[in-house]
């Protein structure tokens, strides 16, 4: 299962994605972050010890809240388990909230956006990744292979059908939800954010060195990652 | 060739995208107007027809340029043959800057982004059309069809490649230039763009109704358009 890959063992460093990541975060020094569907607490861990004030993180999954509790004795880092649509906070809580590959598991990402917006300080950052629309299309998530299992290209059919995608994930089935590139920033900047970079993942020439069959990761982007600012 | 497709022939209720790419538009009248990659001059005569104070059309077609000046007598409409990326016009000289599927033509769409940035008026807007890059990222831009010619899906490839794609457009060979999404928006918030609107081209259900094989442009996006402002 999950917690038996790279990134759940590993922690960042194995995940492709975080080097490209790490660079949307703000300054984390004496911020107050909210990481919604935090996990094993990886990134929770990170802000602190880029010397955040404090860390709340949120997962519904109590299995991975407890293992994420066992990883520190941080009394700045707090794991509450509530759904993360469901989260309600005071205004003005956090300067900066954060989510890695959580929200296309979540069908209201327009109310996520409201309340995160809610809680936010002004001029806060909302930094997030998502699976990227052109990966989630198809519910298969996959290459289009020829005859000898080479793959010939990434296939995209029902963009504009928004919604669930029954997926294959390891050897389970796991519900994810489809939006278009559109909803996502419209998503955003109606819910009072300014767009400030957008990045979709590529493998770098150093990362194909190390391994070649991330040259595939420059064929179709998979992750969609989002800076985004509450307008002061 | 292209003068004799329905869009040029019938003008913009011949282009499918025209319905959502005017819903981007601000209210014209009075607003001085510019068009980058006018080509007949159907948006100009819009714009017009919408009352704005002043259109300037720019291409680099002078035989659709000479078109487009047979289609008006109207003094307040002003054609000129200048390649897009080399415009040069003063600061604050216009309030919309608007462009029809021109940019994936061009090599230079940063120095556009500045060069529009730098003409346009505080708060003033930039709406463009591209196409795609779901649409732009194979040269072939085509389908991926099975033995009996059925459309499968639509295929993706060579994404984060950006750069000349020689592609056949009716009988010909057509140089595109293709970028990721994230450079597009991306490049407008360099120059100072505030990202207000993104789109992704679909079919209705009374489009659908009128020709069910609009039905496939839901499959895949085919065009991008933006809506951007100049940060007061």
């Amino acid at each position: 299962g999950y917690e038996k890959m790279p990134r759940s063992l590993k922690g960042l460093e194995s995940a492709g994605e975080w080097p490209l990541l790490k660079k949307l975060l703000p300054e984390l020094k004496d911020k107050r972050i909210l990481d919604l569907g935090c996990g094993f607490g990886w990134h929770c861990r990170y802000a602190r010890k880029e010397q955040a004030h404090s860390v709340v993180g949120i997962d519904i999954s109590e299995k991975m809240l407890q293992r994420a509790r066992e990883l520190t004795d941080d009394p700045h880092i707090a794991y509450r388990k509530i759904p993360m649509e469901d989260i309600h906070f005071a205004a003005d809580s956090f300067d900066v909230v954060f989510s890695s590959l959580a929200f296309h598991y979540v069908r209201a990402f327009k109310a996520i956006c409201i309340k995160v917006h809610d809680c936010l300080t002004s001029g806060g950052k909302f930094v997030f990744s998502v699976e990227h629309p052109v990966f989630t299309a198809r519910a298969e998530q996959d290459w289009w292979y020829d005859e000898h299992g080479n793959r010939l290209h990434w296939p995209i059919d029902h963009y504009q059908h928004e919604g669930i995608r029954h997926t294959p994930f390891l050897t389970e089935d796991v519900i994810k939800y489809h939006r278009t590139l559109a909803t996502y920033i419209n998503t955003l900047v109606d819910a009072g954010f300014m767009i400030k970079t957008v990045e979709e993942t590529f493998a770098t020439e150093e990362m194909i060195q190390k391994n070649p069959a991330m040259f595939d990761e420059n064929r179709r982007p998979m992750f969609l990652l989002i800076r985004a600012e509450k307008m002061m």
